[in-house]
């Protein structure tokens, strides 16, 4: 996430950006990051992405080579030179604010908001979007697997295994990081662990079976270099035959764990585990993994499958059931050079927004629990009790305070999901949450729509 | 896709690498990628990505830093320090073999190979899969989207306008260039325009239109700066009273298009075009946007709404309905240093490979249309008038020839698909292909498992 994404936004980000610079247009707008409408298959949501998102922001700069690039297509033919000048020294001059990573959010509330000179804030668009779009969604995913695989009150814990199905090796690190915030235990992603201080886990493939005479062979030659790490896939041929033929070899007592990768992984779960208890091997996990997701791992936890843990890919990485939230980059309020401050809003059928920069109160119950979230517009006071979601980020283009680490981020999200009832978590039936409005809202709301 | 991707990998393959070196494997291995099983909703799909895949290989290195990484982490405990002076000096000096971008195949069949020492090709695993899987899985579903904008024989242009909800920055490029590959017109992607050559395309945002005193005045101050590329967006108020708006305007002379966001598509197109028409404004063109896929354009085309182009995003640049594909790299051949070479599969139920480097013969029928794929091994002659699908493309470490422009690539695709019969191209059922298998590989099957 750096410099070089700058010209990774939709063509008319720029296009309007000359627009806004020829005519002269140097209003401070505020624009609202949220998700439109929520996903039928989701009860709740996890922002996510902050960290990248401000490294974005921060260092956005466009090259000399991006500006010649520019300057060059056919549609600027009429843009003065004195824009590419501007593009060539632009540096993020204004302030945002954000739920903090980890933040359980539901539809229709800011998750995020850019207020700058316009031209400044619209070129953010399409980066802020995609990176928001592909961690949150992630994350809400992964914290239903991670759920599902303790569902019954004995911790299991989940892997990332979704690298090679995420789309493209940058999806996969930003999965990796996501699926971690939201409770995995780690991920298999090398440079998540390295740029993230994500743990990194692996077994072996099947290739590496395939690759020596015989299981046994491909087994000890393994052994011999990761003594404390052995985990053996176990299905390459026969998954039952291979553990009967582990359970008699001399590495069986320093052995971590065996992975199960295919097959009815109820049945071969039990199977395994009477093997290796039997055979004294109590201390020998078993990791199971192919294409699992929230549901298989419920039933297989319903089922007491003896499963110690799960490495899950393809579904979790790519949110396989909601692929994308339905994210807007909105403006919501303008500030015109005197001071004035008028409100904004689309009043397009189905597509209404509302206008103003805005906060989300949360309200708890007695027990702490969450009750109910208010929006409100920012400069309203916090109702008693309840808790602003976000807060300043960026102040006049500098970071105000370092951002949680993402084992803090990691903590958030248990805790906010701790707080929330039961019914939002039930994988089943997504529950449907409407945001209330305080009065000054829906004031603006009956004056402007 | 650079050095900089050398840890976006799957840790096991980093394992097995300091495994196979540290237990002196230096076999040549045979991997073999394949998309397993066909999605239910597809019938055909398009190898797309090779670009990027050859550019990884070619340039993969472990810098420094790297490797001072991996050597700290705990499970390399035991790692010999020349595996780590081993990866330092890292250069791929093997083979691969690929089906040309833009081929289209079906499941089961091999899109690219890889035959070198056995780390060699095995680090690559993670990163070939995630590419071809983006782009594959992107340019497929943008194949049957560009072929329902155009079901009546009329031709409309599809835009890519998926960035926003692509899984990060990175995936919006590669899913535009899929996508173009795939017969899209343009992208919103402007780094994909500057780094492929792909037409970029724009409009304005409905925060354009708000960030005036009235449609009027922002409309006039867009056309202003690009007065050969005015397409204004009318549904931020209400869609048919801004048309009526702009018929009267005098920019309406010059105005390329309008572009509807929301709404009933059908419904707005067909008074729009009325307005215009009776205007006299016949030049004025219809671009509709707003969560549309390949279901909803065949529905307007059938319906008759006067659109004249379609900008596409979400359900096209994540390929909603099937965000991943059922991709494998797995061996197939080793070959000992005394030059035996061995086949190799996994026998495990349901998830059998077939040993051998093989090779995909295409078969015609009389008027040139796509008969069969029959799989073959790759040291097999081609039957007479079949044509083989997978070609060299790296020889010894180093590219065999310069790869095809990706016009080239895209006047594949358009080959390939009208090569399809019209069965293939129904959106509403998919068609199931199963490749056949030449009497060799029957026999090596039999053999083996």
């Amino acid at each position: 996430m750096n410099s070089h994404n700058s010209l990774k936004v939709d063509l008319y980000e720029l296009t309007m950006a000359a627009g806004y610079f020829q005519n002269k247009v140097e209003a401070r707008a505020t624009f609202e990051l949220s998700c439109h409408t929520m996903p039928k298959n989701r009860s709740f949501l996890v922002a996510c992405g902050l960290e990248q998102v401000v490294e974005y922001i921060l260092n956005l700069r466009f090259s000399d080579e991006d500006v010649a690039f520019l300057k060059d297509l056919p549609v600027f033919r009429h843009a003065k030179g004195n824009f590419f000048d501007y593009l060539k020294n632009f540096k993020f001059s204004g302030d945002v604010w954000a739920m903090p990573e980890g933040e359980i959010f539901f539809a229709r509330e800011p998750v995020l908001q850019v207020e700058a000179p316009i031209i400044e804030a619209q070129v953010l668009e399409t980066c802020l979007l995609s990176v928001m779009n592909i961690e949150s969604v992630v994350a809400a995913k992964a914290a239903r697997v991670v759920a599902a695989a303790s569902a019954d009150g004995v911790a299991r814990g989940v892997i990332d295994f979704g690298s090679r199905r995420a789309h493209g090796p940058e999806a996969g690190v930003l999965a990796a990081r996501a699926a971690y915030a939201a409770g995995c235990i780690g991920t298999s992603n090398v440079y998540a662990g390295k740029e993230f201080g994500i743990p990194a886990y692996g077994t072996i493939a099947h290739s590496w079976v395939e690759a020596f005479d015989g299981e046994q062979e491909a087994f000890e030659r393994y052994h011999a270099v990761f003594p404390e790490n052995t985990v053996l896939l176990v299905d390459t041929y026969d998954t039952v035959g291979c553990v009967r033929k582990i359970v008699s070899m001399p590495l069986k007592a320093h052995l971590k764990g065996i992975r199960l990768d295919s097959g009815d992984l109820k049945v071969l779960s039990k199977k395994a585990r009477g093997i290796l208890d039997k055979a004294g091997l109590a201390h020998v996990k078993i990791l199971a993994s192919g294409n699992l997701n929230e549901y298989k791992i419920a039933g297989l936890v319903k089922a007491r499958a003896p499963i110690d843990s799960f490495g899950v890919g393809t579904d979790m990485v790519t949110s396989r059931d909601c692929p994308a939230l339905d994210l807007t980059y909105k403006l919501v309020q303008i500030q015109e050079k005197d001071g004035t401050v008028k409100y904004k809003s689309k009043t397009s059928p189905q597509k209404k927004t509302i206008p103003g920069r805005k906060q989300v109160f949360r309200h708890f119950d007695h027990k702490g629990m969450f009750r109910k979230d208010v929006i409100g517009l920012a400069t309203e006071k916090a109702p008693e009790g309840a808790r602003p979601l976000l807060r300043p980020v960026i102040r006049d283009g500098k970071l105000t305070e370092a951002l949680p680490s993402l084992e803090t981020v990691r903590q958030s999200v248990a805790e906010g999901l701790a707080k929330l009832p039961s019914s939002f978590k039930n994988i089943y039936k997504s529950k449907s949450v409407k945001p209330g409005y305080t009065s000054i809202i829906l004031q603006l709301i009956s004056e402007l729509l």
